[in-house]
């Protein structure tokens, strides 16, 4: 771990900074894999899955069957845990569909909202040995509660072609019945183009390596949306005296095992609590599983001393981290002050890990430093809000001139003729 | 105009389909222009727009003065309308800043969003012979309304380097102080990378030509947010036996004066309507100032005649208008089916024109189809809706068991640690 100690501000941009990745040559890569799928199909799918992922099972979709015998593979204790998160989550998010009021803005002149569920949506899943059905969850029941008519998910099978259980279990919970065993840009481009399998989606959502992160800004350029920008997960700890070290430690390995290169930031107003965290750090990654993945992402880390909360929270709105874990008796008063992260957990209770999985927040959070212009998915993700007027006779005849004047002023005639061909009646 | 009757669904998809444009060369182009005002700052703000806009003025920044002063060249009346759109665009998205409650998702876990404001917006205007100021309300009232902390306004300037007055004056109204004369995608480059003059932003708004659109589209590859996709405006009308053929007719009119590549598409269930609107465009388009843009633009666009609505509907849906007129009489039950728009102007008495200026809804749409996917521009746009969350220890003895279960068949050993050590404190 790199260690500031009161750093001066200017220092404080590098340590703000991402380690910055020249994509030119990835961007080439995965736009021929994609004019590939575009051309050819099923069968440059197919290919590339061959190619890169060592499936020779010729099969795209996955049956019902399949699906069935999934479900019934995943352990009773396990099924629970995914209910009672798809609860929580369902609890959180479905406030979120809202139908707003119709407004009067002048006399005969009523204009409202409407949200309308995209109406077809494509989930990417990564696979692998870490199968994230957690994310079928946090990006399958907002678009369940925003009333998407089509969701499809795609995710890469194992070298037999099988899907894990629990990614189809999760699936099924959230009413996805349509799911493909394609992963990488090949499914991003399959969602994107449409094959003889897959139909077009509008949007696309859900994490993915380097390959899945360029094909989604690939197709994004070409239309299809896309949830937000990836880059790799971060979380930033900001602690004081009243923090506990064993706790800070556990958080800070719990985003360092995700991957080397993770981000993982500390930031504290206490010399004490750095030393204690250090040394807790050295004790507790021994005995992970994946101790080297985290050794590794906790030698690219920073932990940042700085004399007041003031300084430590200009820092922490100035890295606009993924995660924020404000671990600190005083957490709610420090949290007015945030005004960029994705998503932020207050006290010393209230481990990234909850979020993670199952207290009802979204997981899929802007990395990167996109928190400052973007939000984490909901089931604003999902809808578009449709604005609606309509206007009276006395409506136009109170707003027509206003509209006639700044049509002419904007030298657009032809706009201001639409009113006075509706007065002039 | 090109006449479909009674159109076979098969042909559908090509009467929804927009121009498609290889902008391969134009990316080009611009991509050396950002990377020239990344090195070059100011300096390569200045030769572009002597270059492209004949600006031989070196100063970027409007001064406090000229500001006063092109507020004064405003007449009254202009001041007045603008004030009345103003107002009513602020009614209308006020509400839009929501504050959500708490929710207790399951005993102990508090989980909420906070919708705060993007902190450095950058509003790009464009400028030339028609200055829209219409669209500084537009996004200058909901960034106001966000609580975005610092707003700044970029507008090509005549060639001597002044800025419209129109422009000034509703920059003012809105609260922008400042405002720099460049334009052109050495505009959005300064604002997405910052130079001597310009800060940085954090996301990018507003219309443009090819060249700033494609900059837009480049800078939100490297991280800089923008308002959405861009292309020709477009309006969609569907009508009925209820309609007015001359009001339609002026609709059609006030958007294919926009340019010659304005889409235009009528979609009609009555042939009397469709043959009356043609004749009344045949009329009115000669007495219109841009006439020759209007009749370019009408020679590109279709009028469909379809057996019934629901018929009808279904080619409206697949077309995604960024402007939807629903010219009947039963518009608002027609408008129930309406799934893909930016925004819907229902009746007889209700032109695009009036949300384009004045009504309270927002003018700036998504183009291209991208209604599938996109909302309008609304206070949304200029905040990120931040989550928080707070668990006490009931909390997190009662989701930590699904936490741990969850975190450990993802084989994230570290994630169900920093749960296991906070139960076991």
């Amino acid at each position: 771990m790199k260690i500031y100690k009161n750093p001066t501000q200017s220092q404080w941009a590098e340590i703000a900074e991402r380690p910055s990745i020249d994509n030119t040559i990835l961007l080439k890569n995965v736009g021929k894999i994609l004019s590939d799928v575009k051309k050819g199909g099923d069968r440059a799918v197919r290919k590339y899955s061959k190619k890169f992922d060592g499936i020779s099972s010729k099969k795209i979709k996955i049956g019902e069957k399949e699906i069935k015998k999934g479900i019934a593979d995943v352990s009773d204790e396990l099924k629970h845990a995914i209910k009672v998160a798809a609860e929580n989550i369902r609890v959180f998010h479905s406030p979120q569909m809202e139908s707003s009021p119709r407004i009067e803005t002048i006399k005969g002149v009523e204009c409202w909202r409407k949200s309308v569920g995209i109406e077809r949506v494509g989930i990417y899943i990564p696979g692998g040995s870490a199968p994230l059905f957690s994310t079928v969850l946090m990006l399958g029941i907002p678009a369940q509660i925003a009333g998407c008519k089509h969701v499809i998910l795609c995710t890469p099978p194992s070298k037999d072609g099988k899907v894990h259980p629990a990614i189809l279990y999760a699936a099924s919970l959230v009413g996805i019945s349509e799911i493909y065993a394609c992963g990488g840009a090949q499914a991003i481009a399959s969602m994107a183009y449409g094959t003889e399998s897959i139909k077009k989606v509008d949007k696309i959502f859900g994490p993915g390596n380097q390959y899945v992160t360029a094909a989604k800004q690939l197709v994004q350029l070409e239309g299809t949306a896309i949830d937000m920008p990836a880059g790799p997960s971060e979380v930033c700890v900001l602690a004081d005296q009243t923090s506990n070290p064993a706790f800070l430690a556990a958080d800070l390995l719990s985003q360092a095992e995700h991957g080397p290169d993770s981000q993982v930031l500390l930031v504290t107003t206490s010399l004490k609590i750095l030393n204690d965290t250090i040394e807790q750090l050295n004790i507790q990654v021994k005995s992970l599983p994946r101790n080297q993945i985290a050794q590794k992402s906790l030698e690219n880390s920073r932990a940042v001393l700085l004399e007041n909360m003031d300084d430590a929270l200009s820092l922490v709105n100035a890295y606009a981290a993924e995660h924020l874990i404000i671990a600190s008796d005083d957490a709610e008063h420090i949290a007015d002050k945030v005004v960029n992260a994705g998503s932020v957990f207050l006290g010393n209770l209230t481990p990234e890990s909850a979020g993670d999985y199952a207290s009802g927040t979204n997981h899929t959070l802007p990395t990167n430093g996109h928190a400052r212009a973007y939000s984490g998915v909901s089931v604003d993700s999902f809808v578009r809000k449709i604005t609606f007027q309509k206007i009276t006779h006395e409506g136009i005849r109170l707003l027509g001139p206003t509209i006639i004047e700044m049509a002419q002023a904007e030298q657009l005639d032809a706009h201001a003729n639409a009113v006075k061909i509706r007065l002039n009646q």
